[in-house]
């Protein structure tokens, strides 16, 4: 279900990269694009081409499933399916919202000190902590320049700007989500709604925005706009909340995960939270011995954790969690005004297989 | 002549902050802003109110003066001196630029281990590398959102973006500027040509951006907004050789600058670049050593390099290529066609007080 957009989307993703690069003169500067390319999984670290993991593409494929179920643009009853071209219109906005993604990603990598991503080496690893900082910021000026080819392909200067200033108050929000989790490390006091408002901004608000972006693209409905955008918050934050299920309860078929992962690493995702919030004394003290031991945490332990988290009900909790967002975003599908086109109603499909797939970490 | 603007920045500075901090209900990001807050001068190390130097704001002061040198808006023969409300219009990309300054201000810290900037403690001293980086970021993601204040404004939309689009081209130079100065670092092969390359990037690209928004915010017509964008690139530009020219030869009064202060640092600066490439093969041998040595540089090796640059006549060539600079930016001031209102005159007076501040050091 997301494959279909993802050709149209990698090919404009390389054009904007090859459009910036050659039009600098100096040649200096092919290593800085290149540092760029490996990072999106082009390139290997020597520069040469390779074809490595490129990721998900999930926010700019939400973006144009958005377009589309908002009625995207220059369609016609006569268009020929194979005929994608109305999707230009939206397509620099959906390079920007990847790239948004990526410059996030590359200066987290930095900040958590992850040596590894997508089973390669992290840009920091490879050419340093400066350039790493510097090539991230770069890719961020490049996302918010990417935005601005909607001009060329027929959208409204006024719809432009409240494009970018969606986007722009997004990376705010963003950063502010980073502040919190980086802070919340070294916090002993994390509630469970702290973490809930650090998600919804550091992770639910990009898909959000991409929904968002999509939607102003295709219409000038107010209200389909904000109900596609409280579709991506509410899959933004379910997609988190499975994550941090599958992170706990996966078997190791499931994605490749380890069974009880997050509990090996003691990441304070929601399970853990949860827990501590609705442990008895005793068991509360053995969650805080462990999480807080210098020493690596051993198997038995793992198996208390995962005990304790059967008497705090913790799964079952999580899972309830993720079926209000799947409901939330179903309801906003349903609530999007009808337009009546193939591509829309297609688009609302895959919407709801999205939501579907998501759903299934909660049973 | 660059105080004129400065209350009218810093209170629409001031204001941006406020108007996301207070619209965060999160007390955790109180924090948050705090930092951003203690990079702009405002408060100390514990966040409380302090006054600190806060830069010369020299970006956005020539941002206002190419907007009123263009001839501002919404101005009449009736208006009064005083009345300074037409600036409004302006004031969001005013603040805008400063903000990208400031971001790549905290950035640059971390990336060149700079432990103090304007006489106290950087950023990622007090909080940590990975915070620093972070709010940097949303530092960046503010500059972007403050600008769409210019919509609120009387800015028309299509003029929005194209001011977006202006600042996002800017950023990826500025990048791309700073990763050739942090490559420049470890090689030995920077010619002056290269050199010229990367300061027009790293330093002058902004300030062509600021004199170029400003402009676009004034009028409409094409050949004024080329023409002031070229003084920013040219005075910008110039600025940089300034700073390098009194970097070797200021005096202790000047600036509060050490003589050869940047022969001490053995800076890659344009003096020893233009000398490297002009020294007879003896003395190009004693540079080389000079500034490849392991050990601390000693006083009488200091002398010897400034030996060396009186028989390059380094000296000579910067002043000549700062003087070049600031014919250039005069003749693009002569060329901006003549608005007549006393609101341009003087700005395009204070500009041209601005190139004769900078051309002082070529005598």
């Amino acid at each position: 279900m997301l494959l279909r957009h993802q050709h149209s989307i990698d090919t404009a993703l390389r054009a904007t990269l090859d459009r910036v690069a050659s039009g600098s003169e100096v040649s200096a500067l092919d290593a800085y694009y290149g540092q760029m390319r490996y990072h999106l999984g082009w390139v290997d670290s020597q520069l040469n081409p390779t074809n490595s993991n490129p990721g998900k593409l999930l926010r700019p494929t939400l973006l144009l499933l958005a377009y589309e179920a908002a009625g995207a643009w220059g369609l016609t009853d006569n268009t020929e399916a194979s005929d994608t071209s109305y999707l230009q219109r939206a397509l620099p906005a959906a390079v920007s919202v990847e790239l948004t993604h990526n410059f996030t990603l590359i200066h987290d990598d930095i900040e958590d000190g992850d040596t590894e991503r997508r089973h390669r080496p992290t840009m920091w690893t490879l050419w340093g902590v400066p350039q790493a900082i510097n090539t991230g910021d770069g890719m961020f000026g490049l996302a918010r320049f990417a935005l601005w080819g909607v001009l060329e392909n027929g959208v409204e200067g006024d719809i432009a700007a409240r494009l970018g200033a969606v986007l722009d108050r997004t990376v705010l929000e963003i950063a502010e989500g980073q502040y919190l989790d980086i802070s919340f490390e070294r916090r002993g006091d994390i509630s469970v709604s702290m973490y809930i408002d650090m998600i919804g901004r550091k992770t639910a608000a990009l898909m959000r925005c991409s929904a968002e972006m999509g939607a102003m693209i295709g219409t000038r409905d107010t209200g389909t706009i904000e109900r596609l955008g409280t579709f991506g918050q509410a899959i933004g934050v379910a997609f988190q909340v499975r994550d941090d299920l599958l992170g706990v309860w996966a078997s190791a078929e499931e994605l490749g995960k380890t069974r009880a992962g997050d509990v090996y690493r003691r990441k304070k995702s929601l399970p853990i939270l949860h827990a501590l919030e609705h442990a008895n004394p005793r068991d509360l003290q053995t969650l805080q011995d462990i999480y807080q031991q210098e020493a690596e945490i051993k198997e038995e332990q793992v198996e208390q954790v995962l005990a304790i988290f059967e008497r705090t009900r913790t799964r079952a909790y999580c899972q309830s969690f993720l079926q209000q967002h799947c409901d939330a975003a179903y309801e906003a599908l349903n609530a999007v005004p009808h337009v009546s086109s193939t591509v829309s109603t297609r688009a609302l499909g895959d919407m709801r297989a999205m939501v579907q797939f998501i759903e299934a970490a909660a049973h």
